[in-house]
């Protein structure tokens, strides 16, 4: 039974709601809730902020400001003192009838709520306000492109030489030797194909010399492997990108390197070594060690070395700050495997190696980015303090496979779930499962959150699905709070069972058969603020269909996605200025939006992905009178009616910044 | 729409499902779940742990052993290595019809689960045997009894002496001063009570000298209240109530002192003095401080400071190791406002307070019991690393209430939730309740967690039920895991409609006249080892009623509570024996337990609570196979025939203990 979606209150950290930058200790935090009509008459509403790790509660005010147009809704606005560098917080809200429900960061509850579900808000510095505005493209760089210079560098000693047209080895010993050849300069010689898919952000997966294809288990961290170019193949790239406008960021492995590193060969089987505490040794002769899953070519990094935080993330003369600094200037890291990070038995160290390396950015090279890998639940580590956002699998990506793809029992890839039986999930159970993942993250986490529909560690989703289903998808990755990543392939349809597999080098003599649409895509994201930063409200899920809006003052998109025919009818209410939608959109399969009566409907004959641009303008309190039937009269709280009528009270400022008072 | 509780699968971290005692970091964790045949046909369940931050998983095979009797269900075991002091891991079952379930700490469910919802083991050393046998009794010692002696003792300056038989002051600036004059004198003459009552546990909050009758804002922590009879009327009860098997423990406040205190007339003004850094001063003069919600009487503790960790909590010399030693002898403490404690704007030293009171306590009095308040969500702070257990509102107190309190429109007590609505609660919302707030807790926790239906914090549950709704409720506090408090004055009916107000002297001129059916729930639990360290296993809750065993190896204890006339059904299979039930049990109202056909039913005609010793025998698998039709084959995992009839697999042990494989 599709819930009423559109018919619930709805908070989230977005500037509607709440301010999303300079949020500081101590601070009055200003948060507002908007009631829809059709839910229930509210009598009262308040806040409930952890302080102290002690419950406190604050009251609302109902009052009649509200954003531009916004017919269907009643608006409550409180405040509380920030007292600790992470806040939660939820909503209680008293209805007419005796009853009462908590708004958490992911629904309504009937029944007290555990802290964990609660919103949170963080006063740690906010990513740069670019990062937020990012189409990324996921390059793994042996086989994107090959420049004609490829053809003279020698092959290292482990590579298996493969023409660009051979087919990938995607199991056995040779899956991570087989190489392509791919190259930096392969990759700026293509910017144009960047440029026509509307990307802006450029994700390498490690540049770094190895003894592997993939080249996770760097042997330095030092220079740009020579195989790519080097150090000079870099510089060129990032400086041809600058030139486009398009930003670069690198991919560092923090929790091992490989065991070809120089570090570790240094400290394997020697004790004195410099580098001897380096690496997590099991034996006294330090020739057996603790490896990423058990595999010995990825010993893992002690982080309670202080001279591997020296050499490796803290400070100007680190690797972390070297690579962002001239001649190089990468706009961020990417982390991999960050959840694993510093963690080992008793150690947890993964805070301070999080925090090390964020300092060392931010005071070395104000302004990047840096994103993080957590394969499953990420709350636990994002909350702004370190990583900037997390590249995860569990809010977004198996929720969207899980909903579109084809039914294939017995799968060979088990995404990240060994042992599980592929579930079907509805669009329901889609938004349900995005929103229990997303709703610990403090909103500057969720707008740079990675929404990747495949990426060099799962299937293509074109093994799947068709391009239609693709396109629904690749429409969710850009229309939900985040960062959209394309992986290089996408946009030809290109297929591949795992990981490994949809590691296919790009078949530049085809056409990129996408690559339009996954440029409208991105050009309507790059050129709306509302689906950059504005709030994310549900409107309607079902089993087939989902329907949202993304929100700011003073401009809203209208977002529906489905994977069958289907119509959707909601009322004018439950969004503003819809009934005033023009043309002004960009879509796939025949999504159409409609007006009838009191409301609109939105439905497709198959498959359809569409964004539509919402016509906002500023309405006067007089205008909402006149649309509700309600007097502008200045009430107290406590002089509410008792009848569900909620109380008045003079309209605020309509931007919410810090305040005193 | 009552959920079938009866047909879901089962697991907790009691010895029928998991090893509870003797974890430790590196061991291989066998766990087990109970899928009753009445669920779905499953094929296939593995356990995913949580390991350094990444899920790993391992399959899990079934098996033929299963505890004495249980006819209704297969038993699935497995083993994963405890990689991190507190691992958090849950089951994903696999059904015959290509869809699969997670089961998590407080259920199952479709869709993938937050980490947060996880069964917890912990490898901390675990409270002592004891504490789980015990039944509390919490007694206010100005309210509780008089000895003759305190007739000659002075009062101090702020008190305003008053009958035993005057109203009790709840409101204004009296009602901390209003000093009835018990004493601990009072308390040794009245073990007698206690005794009949079928406590075993006594705690008494503070019984240091301080400004209020409630003694939170403590003067000293070096000698018991003069009032009260001094350390010798201490050593006196201690003396008399261990020489009748009854323990006593103490409350010590860590978050704040009183303005009275030594420390604080030092520190205060004296940036020089040896206690200066104890508090948090916000000028330089170190005349302005934090408070307990900024209440001046309560300066809050900063526990940065060494010397403050030596002298109140670090060592044989410490507040804390004093009161445990001879002469005084207590078994253990309650610490008040523990979720506070050592928390304030960017500092956290909550958990290096926990860990240096636990590590005092089991160094330097090992035995002993650490309680400690946390008024709502307790998870973050309880895995048993420092404190044992909370004393919270949220699992227990509140969602029992909300299910047998009387109606009461703007009730004046919010319970903790200002501005909260009375909520209704049914016995389905209260298990689920239960569970979500239980379920992030080690087993070791949930055992000794208390289970208070009222506090000296509450109001009395009398003011807002009858004597037999009252004694549903502590029926449930005997019989749920966790320590079972009973509120002195509660066996008499006491009411009263805030904390302040239920601080009732205790009217001993009246009978007792709920203390014969307290002392029967007592004892029942007293010679029961199902009720206290046994699995909990929910079997129904509807909206009236709720059903639930208790269980371990060799005994099961059924569980009934109803609010209203009600019948309940279930079939033989949901648990063992109860088909040769007799009359062993305890109860009130008219609970019926009755055979007919496949199964049982539980039937009352009003408010009523029951427990049943169910007679367990030990089954042979031949039992078994005889009673299910099933074949006593041994089938490998794979060889399952995809019909939903699990494989089975040689018997092993029946109790799980840790074990190197």
């Amino acid at each position: 039974m599709p819930q009423r979606l559109h018919a619930q209150p709805h908070h989230d950290g977005s500037e509607l709601y709440a301010p999303t930058r300079g949020v500081a200790l101590g601070d009055r935090h200003l948060v507002r809730v908007r009631v829809p009509d059709e839910y229930a008459p509210v009598v009262s509403v308040a806040v409930r902020v952890v302080a102290d790790a002690e419950p406190r509660f604050h009251p609302l005010a109902a009052t009649t400001w509200f954003p531009e147009g916004d017919r269907g809704a009643t608006w409550w606005e409180g405040a509380f003192e920030i007292a600790n560098p992470v806040a939660g917080y939820r909503f209680l809200l008293n209805h007419a009838d005796g009853t009462s429900a908590w708004l958490t960061g992911d629904g309504l509850d009937r029944l007290e709520p555990v802290d964990a579900r609660d919103f949170r808000v963080a006063t740690y510095a906010p990513p740069p306000a670019w990062a937020g505005e990012q189409v990324m493209y996921q390059v793994f760089p042996d086989r994107f492109a090959r420049s004609a210079a490829a053809d003279d560098r020698e092959h290292p000693e482990w590579a298996r030489p493969a023409g660009w047209g051979d087919e990938v080895v995607s199991s056995g010993p040779d899956t991570p030797r087989q190489l392509f050849g791919g190259d930096l300069d392969g990759i700026a010689e293509r910017l144009d194909h960047l440029e026509r898919l509307g990307v802006t952000l450029l994700y390498l997966t490690p540049f770094f010399p190895a003894r592997s294809n993939h080249r996770y288990d760097a042997s330095s961290f030092d220079r740009v492997d020579p195989v790519l170019g080097g150090d000079a193949a870099l510089i060129r790239l990032v400086e041809a990108a600058h030139a486009r406008g398009i930003r670069v960021i690198g991919d560092l492995t923090t929790n091992h390197t490989g065991d070809g590193h120089e570090w570790f060969a240094s400290a394997l089987g020697d004790p004195d070594a410099a580098e001897s505490d380096f690496y997590v040794w099991t034996d006294d002769a330090h020739t057996e060690y603790v490896a990423w899953y058990g595999v010995p070519s990825l010993p893992k990094l002690d982080w309670n070395s202080r001279d591997l935080r020296r050499r490796f993330i803290e400070g100007p003369d680190s690797v972390v700050a070297k690579w962002l600094l001239p001649p190089y200037g990468l706009d961020g890291w990417r982390i991999d495997v960050a959840n694993m990070t510093g963690r080992l038995g008793a150690d947890d160290l993964n805070r301070e190696v999080q925090r090390t390396v964020r300092r060392t950015m931010d005071e070395v090279a104000p302004g990047r980015v840096l994103y993080a890998e957590s394969t499953n639940d990420a709350a636990r580590d994002f909350d702004g303090e370190g990583w900037h956002a997390p590249m995860s699998y569990s809010a977004f990506t198996r929720p969207v496979w899980q909903w579109l793809r084809r039914p294939a029992p017995g799968a060979p890839h088990h995404f990240g779930i060994p042992f599980a039986q592929e579930p079907a999930y509805t669009a329901e159970d889609l938004v349900a499962s995005y929103r229990r993942f997303t709703a610990p993250y403090p909103w500057a986490v969720r707008e740079l959150a990675m929404n990747a529909i495949d990426t060099h560690d799962t299937p293509r989703f074109a093994e799947r699905a068709d391009d239609r289903a693709q396109l629904v998808a690749a429409g969710l990755s850009m229309a939900l709070p985040g960062t959209p990543v394309v992986f290089a392939g996408d946009e030809f349809g290109l297929r591949g069972v795992n990981g490994e597999d949809a590691r296919t080098p790009l078949p530049w003599d085809a056409a990129p058969r996408l690559a339009d649409e996954y440029g409208r895509l991105a050009r309507f994201r790059r050129d709306s603020a509302a689906v950059q930063r504005g709030g994310l409200r549900w409107l309607h899920a079902d089993d087939d269909a989902l329907v949202f809006v993304r929100e700011l003052a003073d401009e809203s998109v209208l977002v529906f996605a489905t994977r069958a025919a289907t119509e959707v009818r909601l009322p004018f209410g439950a969004v503003r200025g819809v009934e005033r939608a023009g043309a002004a959109g960009v879509g796939f399969g025949d999504a159409a939006l409609e007006m009838g009566g009191d409301g609109f409907a939105v439905t497709a004959s198959g498959p359809a992905f569409a964004m539509w641009s919402l016509p906002v303008r500023r309405a006067d309190a007089s205008s909402r009178a006149d649309a509700t039937g309600r007097a502008d009269a200045t009430r107290s709280a406590a002089a509410s009616d008792g009848g569900g009528r909620p109380s008045v009270t003079p309209a605020p400022a309509p931007v919410l910044e810090p305040a005193d008072a």
